[in-house]
């Protein structure tokens, strides 16, 4: 089964990659280009039986090593 | 308007984080976990009057900005 964990930083804790696109962007011409955010997406396929099992691994495995959660906060999807 | 830019690796390509994390969730205890891979996602508010609009920006901006495409492949949604 596919998993998708997806970790952006907390809204309040300043972005800094984020902030560097934004302004790349508007030295490239972009114009109204706002709140820019940068997070990370992690994929696996897990071997667990069925999707709650799947997805309650994903978050044990997020809360122990895939996030900071002091900084950052994450959403799991198994497709 | 919010888009969101998901960035990836094309396959082939050793993803070298996702083999860390794949090693440090077996260190863990998490069994069965393959095939990791890691990518980035890049939101922001874009003030393009409509969505095509916005899409194709996004598109210029992923060519020129937000991914390598000499190992790196992305996808553009408008939401």
């Amino acid at each position: 089964m596919k998993i998708r964990v997806e970790v952006f930083l907390k809204p309040g804790v300043l972005d800094v990659q984020g902030k560097a696109i934004e302004a790349a962007l508007g030295g490239l011409g972009f114009q109204g280009v706002t709140d820019v955010r940068v997070g990370r997406v992690i994929t696996f396929d897990s071997a667990a039986a069925d999707k709650a099992t799947a997805e309650a691994e994903a978050k044990a495995m997020a809360d122990r090593l895939l996030a900071n959660q002091v900084i950052e906060s994450y959403r799991v999807e198994a497709a």
